[in-house]
């Protein structure tokens, strides 16, 4: 069963609140001596973390992660290495204010998880959106960053936003040194500059814009997924699509494959230089049968403008009376942005399960 | 784990290759008593199988499916009806020519998953694509027939194509009488027509198409799915990219929520004319934070278009030497028609398993 | 979820009541290049069928099994050998006399099932017991054939009687020779001398006896199990209870450690005459920490007699009404005889299931 | 799959080491609206603690827990209650002197898990034990109040010890009155008196010895419980076998069920004063074909002697030098004492998670 926990060998589970003490996860199934510090883990939360630009909530959490068990350092090993055993990470929450929420105590603001939360249990801690909050995915950052240690430095996970608001990038002017360079996560330099123009209007009006991330696995090997309910781009959809406000995922061609024909659609394949099979071009995104090519495996996911905004909006209070409501706290007014390193944290975290999954069954006869 | 086998407390596994004597699956976790028989499977199976029309698989399956275990009839019980045991169901192929096969045993044809299994698995059974196929897929809508017994009748899921290639039906010609109608799925009369003259000439080329399903499924209540690695959406975004030649599953707006503004994006709130809580509009497609808000869900998924084509393309042989391949055996030139009682089957074992799941949890305190 | 199905990355599925058409499993996890036929499986099912001695159910199966999929043989392969796709293998019911229960098909037999799946389901196949019926292990039987497979030829597992009723064997006189000699894999043949004649008593009577069986798996590595839920031992307690009769399990020492004290329980470790690491004792059964020693896996089940018997018993029927039964069918006055291969099954599911785990997190730094 | 996480729908994560800063789990699945406070906790952990008595480890831990998630309280809650988000619990480690083990770092003490953790991990946090040791029971106990409060008050759980060494009590004195008034958890007072002279002997002599505990569960309903690898008993054997130490389990008549005939093992059923259906005796211990009957479900575990000893024991070092060893740490002599609260705790998890499994299968047709 998997309500908070995600992955089968590799596996994950968080906990926390977006206003309680603290959040964290368990990571277990990370194999033995991988060498682990909090130094590993701390960058990743970095890139995601809020407060960092004016594009962001500038809610000041300084995200910084604990590791409470399942790594050892001794004469012995070389380094703090992981045992085996259950990795505990935890994240304090230091800027939590929970009386920006007293508004909204009683109102189901739209596009949140108010309504539904309130009606299947009966209970909510509505402070910050309680559990439904997107700060839940600080978990996830933090155990895909010991996905990446199990994956090793020859499998690159890098996600980039492709679109904000209508806008898209030029892929012509693709610039992967650029990506750092902005607070977008914009491989194109001069999308970047018009997407800081929008989003200060966008910013100003109180509103909030959705956004396009791709991301991009180079690296892999050749066999890893497995069919039929173990594919992985299935398991990739299902990872992409539990981020908070992701509404849409796509593998290679996509939404357009529907629009291909079967002579376009169909990588054909040919000797590369070395002799060795390669592909020449890439709709399938990297999977064949629920299976690695060894190509980049290319996802894309849409995620919806934040529903936390200033303009006012209709709807219902908790005893069913009509009311309006605006949300006035701390917000992104476009959570895609941060977005981009929970998709990477997520799709390191599928790879891991999966390559590990690849090895129990790999090499007989 | 889930390699064949999906869902938790309502949950299949399914077995069989395409040319092998049969296929098949086991349902576990069916609630007792709940009235079945062959006649409640059949009809399901006989929307997807082949050689209906001219425009699918000429292969002639009859697709009987025969019960094996886990229902009971005598004086006790009120009709045949299920004991809680396992349900097993089997499919036998009857209409499998291996020898049209025979070619292309040594290359991996491009867009199907012989070069990914080959180096998997290193042995690959390659009569129809076997593991592969997606003759598979006749279990789950086998396995699909039964979730919707443990739905009930109130609950309907519809699925329909609304774009063949790069012509998309017109939204405004919407007519539900209209799907069962035409060979497609089509809500929409005028569409279908011109589908069937593009068909006829993608056939007469040798060529295959994409194409574009959506699956309404009404009658929810409010409260199914589990935040935050069990959420509806997700599961289903999962259940949909493990169809084969899927490529990707938007729910709601999907991909275009990129493009919103969040007063858009947010469905607003309001009473209905008996009191009751409803949306003014359905953008979030009837998911929010991972759980049924009781409006339709709303899932759509590309197709690619179907590999097997006689268009020659260029490949490679197992022993690494270049060649072309075209494929001549009885395909599917758009598997999206046939992919759409496939998807109406994985939405209903996703729905099951989610309303056991609900259940399991309700009502304390 | 584990309704019908074990084990998570070799793990298996299995359907079927004693009287319908057929029982069967899906084995899902098979690693692929394994040779495998038909002839791979039909010994260890013939070792545990009914009606090859006086001292079992006379009731007539050839229980011949059938793969249906997941296996394949062309040129390339060196035989058939499995192909990684999921293994579904079926045994036909032909000797099931349903008239047989048409007495008991109100009454809750004492000692049986009857009464708990009727109040929990409501609804119960009562012929043969149904899906309660030990015949279910038949299924376990096969797949424990291919669990054997995986885990080679170095590995042995192997179980033998060391107690019908009150009579113990003499370990002693423990000759492995002997235990296919006798009719119930007893490795002391004189004792299995007397247990005939006890045999032949106790089922003159009409009545039934329990037995104890024990478990030797041999040749194992060190490191195959996992702390803390997935410990080896564990995981054999919970295989072995599955087992229809089973009341106890014990690992090693057994219930007996409870009287030892710790210089005694705790087994001391010296150099072999090779220089490896050896155990002067095996109270541990093999097992530390959850963990495989390298040592003999030694486990113990006790199975209680049959409860089907000619003595007449107190009971109720499902109206509520007391009522007086015996049952008058085929029945083994052992079940713990014809439970000696299952438990060997079980024992080799549970390995090959480690072995796959080991596997995964093996190797790493 | 399950290396520290137990359950399926009520499931729980543990994570910690012995000398580790913390220990705690995350409990996910329990129903919202359950009233849980960490008062609702410690009074179990109490139960558990080590220091209470001379008869246990020396060691101090106040054992307090802290709940870090999943509960919520304000005007609309009456009082704090759970909100159905997973529960994250932490109990700090205060008093761990890991200087006590710097002399048995390089050496396998033997009975522990120190060999076999070293080969399959290849490192060890030697410190106490590191996650072999029993202090992860401590999050068991933790998670098993919580289970206790989705049980409700009237199932009833509760763990005796009726055999120390060679001494067993006498249950025709059995006074659950006295299990609280000695420090054995003993139901029989003038047992208890005399293993107070027992355990005072072995305590100076450096020694331990192993002890046989009874849990048994009152107040189930018929009908928890699936068949065939969700058995009851199947998961209860699994969950105390996990339990560190643990050798054997016994269901109802246990391993004597070998030696019983079938007309005494059958429990028969009669009508009781108001009409009901009762049984005449519990050889079942509870459990038919892996479904709770009605009747109390009694188990025995056995626990062997602890293996950290002042009498020297010949073992080897990591080097494979030959050594004694001798543990001088602070340690139960008889570690079955404490497993009472753990096995409660256990048994606690195991019927929460059967119980929420019955309530999703329950009431069709």
């Amino acid at each position: 069963m998997s309500h908070n926990s995600f992955g089968h060998l590799f596996r994950f589970t968080t906990w926390g609140e977006s206003h309680g003490s603290a959040l964290g996860c368990v990571v277990d199934g990370c194999p033995a001596n991988i060498h682990l510090t909090e130094a590993d883990i701390q960058p990743w939360l970095d890139k995601r973390k809020p407060g960092v630009s004016r594009h962001v909530s500038q809610r000041r959490e300084s995200d910084r992660v604990k590791i409470l068990s399942g790594v050892f350092k001794d004469g012995h090993t070389n380094g703090q290495v992981t045992t085996g055993a259950p990795i505990s990470l935890v994240v304090e929450n230091t800027d939590h204010r929970s009386k920006d929420y007293s508004d909204i105590r009683d109102k189901w603001r739209p596009g949140h998880a108010d309504y539904t939360y309130d009606i299947k249990y009966g209970v909510r801690d509505y402070r910050g959106g309680g559990r439904s909050s997107a700060r839940e995915t600080a978990a996830r950052v933090a155990a895909g960053a010991i996905a990446r240690k199990v994956l090793g430095e020859d499998i690159s996970i890098r996600a980039v936003l492709i679109q904000i608001g209508a806008r898209k990038i030029n892929r012509t002017r693709w610039n992967w040194n650029d990506v750092h360079a902005n607070d977008f996560f914009c491989p194109d330099a001069r999308t970047a500059a018009l997407w800081a123009e929008d989003m200060d209007k966008i910013r100003k009006a109180g509103s909030s814009v959705g956004a396009l991330i791709e991301i991009i696995c180079s690296g892999l090997p050749v066999g890893w997924g497995a069919p039929v309910y173990g594919k992985l781009d299935a398991d990739m959809a299902n990872a992409m699509m539990s981020i908070n406000a992701a509404k849409g995922v796509e593998i290679g061609a996509g939404m357009k494959a529907a629009a291909m024909r079967g002579e376009d659609a169909a990588d054909q394949m040919r000797l590369d230089a070395d002799g060795q099979p390669t592909f020449m071009s890439n709709h399938n995104g990297g999977v064949l049968g629920g299976i690695s090519t060894g190509q980049d495996l290319v996802i894309r996911v849409a995620i919806k403008p934040a529903s936390s905004i200033r303009i006012p909006r209709r709807t219902l209070t908790r005893t069913l009376e009509p009311a309006e409501v605006i949300t006035t706290g701390r917000h992104d007014p476009c959570v895609g942005i941060r977005g981009a390193p929970v998709a990477e944290a997520m799709a390191a975290l599928v790879l891991a399960d999966h390559k590990l999954r690849a090895k129990a069954l790999s090499a007989y006869g």
